[in-house]
């Protein structure tokens, strides 16, 4: 498992519903921000990898919230990578809350790197770069 | 668990990212779409839901992506809600592509009911339209 | 001017904000389906366009908000394309609420194709579809 | 008109569409979030005008596209608020391209105060913040 990555953000006041909370699709918006940046650390930028053909999709994600997200709040992102067999990634992630540490979701997130529509194994760099 | 409800709905092309398929977390705007429409059906509006103090929140979402959606789709969202135990609703959703009949994506929401921010009994009338 | 070309939508609650209303952008996500929609039924195909690297762009909008669109409401987007110059597209888009026909909002967006990135002729079959 | 107020953000890559582009109408998304942060340094919170019934609702946007925003782009909104009569506010709006300062959009957004739906004049203290 890679170490944690952190990324700080706020709720964007067009990011509430109805109830006055951040939407719960919008978590996913977050988790996906995160994991870009992560990548991007380690070297790897996500617009370039689509041109080259062989590109990360997600396959499963499963979300606890635990605390809603409301008007004002920051928050960061934490984010750590464990390879899942040959061909998947694991995003272990949880948004908490600033400045007292509540968590507000956490996420398992399952990537698979797709060449021309087709499951293959992730570029040599990555694995190397995550720690296979 | 409640006959399923079905929905149609297509892909809008503000909705594709730059991979050219449907972002991961649009798919969870879908599947609230579905559930309120299929909460209407039984009889209960989100909005006034909202007003009244006691309304549903998500609470666990699983989600398993399948086969990428994509500009021009025509789909179905079926929905049907079990309860579970006294206080949490899981819905069991899919996406299914027309008019070949391929599941997009299959999703568990597990939701819970707040008054006044804790969780609480769901309504009478909601247990009995779904059938507790 | 074309003739108006129209397509019916409903709100999708995940559209609200805070306020219980539509946010302003979404009516932007509203105005574009139907333009594609309209492409569409002219014979073109966004995404083949994006393809084949001579594509529209949006570079201006003026948007008129009447009457807050919330949720529940049915509404119908109508569109007429018109030319302006040699490189520019107008699309004039009225959102009108059924069943009374209230214009919630109007809408003049400008249109240029690039090619490569660059402002470009439209093709001639766009032009003559249209009715240059 | 109030002195410029500046706010950095970055793109996000969920904000992309098929184009590679940010989408139209994520730009009016950057430019409400740097409305709301700068009424909320002049000592307004959204969430709270909301709550007390009298709140702001944009009633016209004109945009102008100039410079497509793409993956990894960095850029700060910059806002201005002038009076327009008794019951209107204009916003003016920039976005700036960093680190060379071109400009990607420029927007007037104009805003009106709703009390129970209907136009009122805005809160005394809000004139004054904003120097009528």
């Amino acid at each position: 498992m890679t170490p944690s990555f952190d990324i700080d953000m706020s709720v964007r006041d067009y990011e509430l519903d109805l109830q006055g909370i951040v939407n719960n699709a919008t978590y996913l918006n977050y988790f996906e921000h995160a994991r870009h940046m992560c990548l991007q650390r380690l070297g790897f930028d996500f617009a370039r990898m689509h041109e080259s053909g062989v590109e990360p999709v997600v396959s499963e994600i499963n979300v606890r919230y635990r605390r809603s997200l409301r008007s004002g709040d920051l928050f960061t992102v934490k984010t750590s990578i464990t390879r899942d067999g040959v061909l998947r990634f694991v995003f272990d992630q949880h948004i908490v809350v600033q400045p007292h540490g509540e968590v507000a979701a956490e996420a398992l997130v399952t990537a698979v790197f797709l060449s021309n529509g087709r499951p293959s194994r992730p570029p040599a760099a990555v694995v190397e770069a995550i720690g296979g």
